[in-house]
């Protein structure tokens, strides 16, 4: 945990533009960009409370106080004990009148119903878009840590093109093969580890199963991780044993949509430009309804946050904006593709941060 | 996923009894609840539109459309593409001039807010009490999928106890170690796994660290997996090599709690009558400001949910509720110990779900 002075600032100084009295974050991206850390999110309300003048407050449960002993001195700590409602608390820490109150926009649905009942005169509106704005562009110590991760996820994917196996396991054998390497690879936790063999890859959202993988079928393995705070997201789709020819289109069709999109990026460029790009390649060659999903969304403290890479988003492109470059295939009942890097946009263009192999890998 | 018919119409009557035109419910255990599994919580837009009386609509992404196959034919399904606004489909869906709104308590805030902006002229509570008065007692079905989920824990725990290492392994690795043992057991998910060493385990809440067990040190371990949907938690301290006599004379403390909450767990007797009985020994030890949480949490589809086991809580047990049963004690600088079973309220008592012993474990 870390206190952040200046952007608590920052974000007091966007408050009073837009007339804002008072701002509760619950534990969310939000809350660890503003202290440094995450506190868990469960019924156990957590909560900082800032106004839009002067010190802020973090409301904690009392079982969690050593969670955030090292903001002791930066922040006012309230204690709650587990038999009171730790709500009327945090009213009681708003500014006394506030008209004009936000919460961040992940915040679950019982707290905010609650305040709004403890505020009755007040006005609810969304805080997260203020800090969202803060957030879109990452600083350079951002960028080193994400860089970082991202070489750590070619370290993974290298040593299971090599050594792991996709023949006669499960889904969720494989799922657990590459968590182990993931945190053997110094992550701090596992967002996702998803597996689709086959059909299953047909669906994009597909989770893991105990379907054993047979020859010939394409695997989609997409995994996100937390390092430093920061997630990292990747996907390839190995085949195993030999692809069908059939498989080989598609599969260079995704990856020259990847190559279309990534070329698309230029500060000053629209994030739907970059959509565009890519979904174009597919829908010339014919493949525009088995691409279901939008080509991309942001990530840095959160796993999909802004800029979202999609149809109607005219959000100009600036450096510094981290997001996924991901195109995909579905085929239903047969198989799915999908190849996923993540992208910075630079001064003059963009780069990936992963240097990993694109092309279409054959694993036992 | 399973639509839940009788599920459906029996909430919609108590939303009638209290007058309230339409709920909203977003993935959560109260729409697995109502439709068999949960959707994605993410940015894109899940969400249940229940009328009072009539017919319901599901409205996914479109990309999310292989996930709710089975539910073809039971309920209005309304896809949403990417580059529309959902909540707008979602308000439309609403019975016109609806005056009464309800959303499930773990929405997101920016889903609230944006109902909330689009039904102007409506109140909104919170739909979840209504859904947990009913989840609170558990169907035989529910038990016996609880139960046997506590089956495979013990299972993993005694081959653990066998087999697994503390001593000069990290945080991190047993926590590996363990997760790879519930996957192994059929588990669909493991939801966390948190190992306290040594120091570490005077925080309840410690997640993990690089941090090595030394000889000596009691570990914290408390898992927690989803089986079938259904939930199963649980936490034991062993001890890396030899104890010490004053860690042994607390574990004792702790575990002679643990049976004095069991014991007080009948039909009719307040949830707070549990925790005061558990309560009442470490105190009596000396030790009541040590033990800095409720003794409890209710769980099924839910890894927190209704009754909690709490001062304050005067809720009178019934058969089927099912909750844990974990009372500690933490030493800020030494150790901490926690000891965890579920347990189900019978007819004329209380039974654990876990048959593992609760003796002090020495482990290598």
């Amino acid at each position: 945990m870390q206190y952040r002075k200046a952007r608590i600032e920052a974000l007091q100084q966007r408050m009073r533009e837009r007339r804002l009295d008072v701002a509760f974050v619950s534990p969310s991206a939000d809350m660890e960009y503003l202290i440094g850390g995450r506190l868990p999110l469960t019924e156990r309300l957590n909560q900082l409370v800032i106004p839009a003048e002067g010190d802020c407050s973090l409301v904690v449960p009392k079982l969690q106080l050593p969670l955030v002993a090292e903001l002791r001195g930066d922040i006012d700590i309230q204690i709650w004990d587990e038999d009171i409602s730790p709500l009327d608390l945090v009213a009681r820490l708003a500014p006394k009148g506030a008209q004009r109150a936000a919460v961040d926009g992940h915040m679950w649905a019982t707290f905010v119903l609650g305040l709004q009942e403890r505020l009755p005169g007040a006005s609810f509106t969304d805080v997260s878009p203020l800090l969202s704005a803060a957030r879109i562009c990452k600083e350079d110590g951002e960028i080193d840590i994400l860089q970082e991760a991202a070489q750590r996820f070619d370290a993974i994917w290298t040593t299971f093109f090599e050594r792991g196996r996709l023949l006669g396991r499960s889904e969720y054998q494989i799922a657990n093969d590459i968590r182990d390497l993931i945190l053997e690879h110094g992550f701090d936790s596992v967002l996702w580890c998803d597996v689709g063999g086959g059909p299953n890859g047909a669906s994009p959202l597909h989770h893991g199963s105990q379907r054993v993988v047979e020859p010939g079928d394409p695997v989609v393995i997409d995994f996100a991780a937390s390092y430093k705070g920061y997630v990292m997201d990747t996907c390839r789709t190995p085949v195993a044993g030999e692809a069908a020819p059939e498989f080989v289109a598609i599969y260079d069709i995704v990856n020259k949509a990847y190559e279309a999109g990534l070329e698309a990026v230029q500060p000053g460029s629209k994030a739907e430009s970059v959509d565009h790009a890519a979904r174009k390649i597919i829908e010339d060659a014919g493949f525009g309804v088995n691409f279901l999903h939008r080509l991309g969304h942001g990530l840095g403290l959160d796993a999909h946050e802004e800029p979202y890479i999609v149809k109607g988003n005219e959000q100009l492109l600036r450096p510094g904006m981290v997001f996924s470059n991901e195109p995909g295939i579905y085929v239903p009942g047969k198989w799915g593709v999908r190849i996923e890097n993540i992208v910075v946009v630079t001064e003059d263009g963009s780069r990936s941060l992963s240097q990993l192999t694109r092309e279409l890998v054959s694993m036992h």
